[in-house]
């Protein structure tokens, strides 16, 4: 119980003196599998050791646990471990170090061709597949199942990133990993064993009066300032606290989203995704 | 151990004595978060007993725990319980019966708009929130942190089901959600205390082999073939076991992509989305 309260302070930064507004989360019901997903850090430093097939296996079916749409199922994954092929996709990433040192990279696809298999042995051509709607659905049905085996993996013991950075040159991961018409790589999830002398932290979060809203969207621009203000506060002890450059939330965030040039390359991301066969209509 | 056998053999449609190729997951490593993730089934009946605030505290802790591209969390969530409006709600979603009854439904948004007004208040206005690149980087924002909220709500002994209908009428639903612009629905989440009298039962998916790849994206179109067909047969035992309709997965599935006309109004999701705000550059 008090581990389930601490778990609750420091992923939103009470636990670094930092004041927390909302009341509503101190009474948060305690479970050991929340108390497992509050403890979430993102790794970037791995021991070499490997990722077994009964772990994968796991992690597997919690994926395809997840819900899908219409029970489509439109998605699939690729698991990376050959070091030639992690290390270009690697450099197709930004050249994050993490991507080759992680035992597996697990590249997600929003995956539509499957269907436009069956709708070709059934006689039934997938003909939606053309519009934005479906393209969606791949993307969240994908990111569902990912999320299922972040959680899976760490429940293991395993510790996982996101790499976003999968997107900054599509045509080339999809071209490296083989994918045919109507499959786009949404993202990679690095996976493998924490190496403890390199550690993370889990890194807090904006006051929840910011993110949940009751019956409307009711965040007064006054009110949420001044809980992004704070935040901005969270965020400095958090960084002091693991010997980064200090640096409001606010200002690296707008920077992160000021215009096309910010976006690594995926300014141009419609284009790929269209050149992969997606029409977007 | 024996217990997270079952949940595996049921996941995979085993239990329904349909043989299943794939040795692999037949090894799979037994954790209880996974085997609670694998015991998964979505929930259409509720009773009407209201999901508590602690329980609803620690269900948005396990959202807000979930990772998030570069920590921009360009993600809300509305929890809607007045019965009017989850009546209206209703209504657009082309009037499943479950989000009368569930006590509460959460919207799923897809939410720039906190980056536009922490931009205007840096004066570093957000452009890049004009590109598909960060309309996906907030779809999967949202998704991943729905994902988390609905193994931590079954963890708590609740159910859920997804409502991907929330897309049939964007600019209505974002009416009644009084959404600004640059925020979007992606998918409704009802929550509740399942009805025991009318309970659900975990859906067979595909075989791993269709779904995981090993280095390049890999399955033969005849393997596949016969994957499917198999899996057609597994879902024929299911639907036996729940008195329903006896229909092949690859014949609905293809008639659920069929053409713009299976997509209950979101053959037009890209001008509704574009109406809401996105220019989706």
């Amino acid at each position: 119980m008090s581990a389930f309260r601490d778990a609750l302070a420091t992923r939103y930064g009470q636990a670094l003196g930092a004041p927390v507004s909302s009341p509503v989360w101190q009474s948060a019901m305690a479970h050991p599998v929340i108390e497992s997903m509050l403890g979430h850090r993102s790794v970037r430093a791995y021991r070499p050791d490997p990722v077994s097939d009964a772990q994968m296996a796991a992690i597997l079916a919690a994926a395809q646990s997840a819900a899908t749409s219409s029970n489509l199922q439109t998605w699939s994954v690729v698991a990376v471990r050959d070091p030639a092929r992690k290390s270009r996709l690697a450099e197709y990433a930004n050249n994050q170090a993490h991507i080759r040192e992680c035992p597996v990279l697990l590249v997600w696809l929003a995956d539509l061709s499957r269907l436009d298999r069956v709708g070709e042995r059934v006689g039934v051509p997938a003909q939606a597949n053309d519009y934005l709607e479906m393209f969606l659905v791949a993307v969240v049905d994908a990111a569902l199942a990912a999320q299922n085996a972040a959680v899976a993996a760490e429940a293991l013991g395993l510790g996982t990133v996101y790499i976003g950075a999968m997107r900054n040159r599509p045509e080339d991961v999809a071209r490296e990993l083989g994918l045919p018409p109507h499959v786009f790589a949404v993202f990679g999830l690095c996976l493998g064993h924490p190496d403890p002398a390199r550690p993370a932290s889990v890194k807090p979060r904006l006051d929840p009066s910011v993110i949940l809203h009751q019956e409307r969207y009711g965040v007064g621009a006054e009110a949420e300032g001044a809980e992004v203000s704070r935040y901005d506060q969270v965020m400095r002890a958090f960084q002091a606290s693991q010997q980064m450059p200090a640096v409001d939330w606010s200002s690296q965030s707008a920077t992160r989203v000021k215009g096309p040039e910010s976006l690594s390359g995926r300014d141009r991301l419609k284009q790929a995704i269209q050149a992969l066969g997606f029409r977007l209509d």
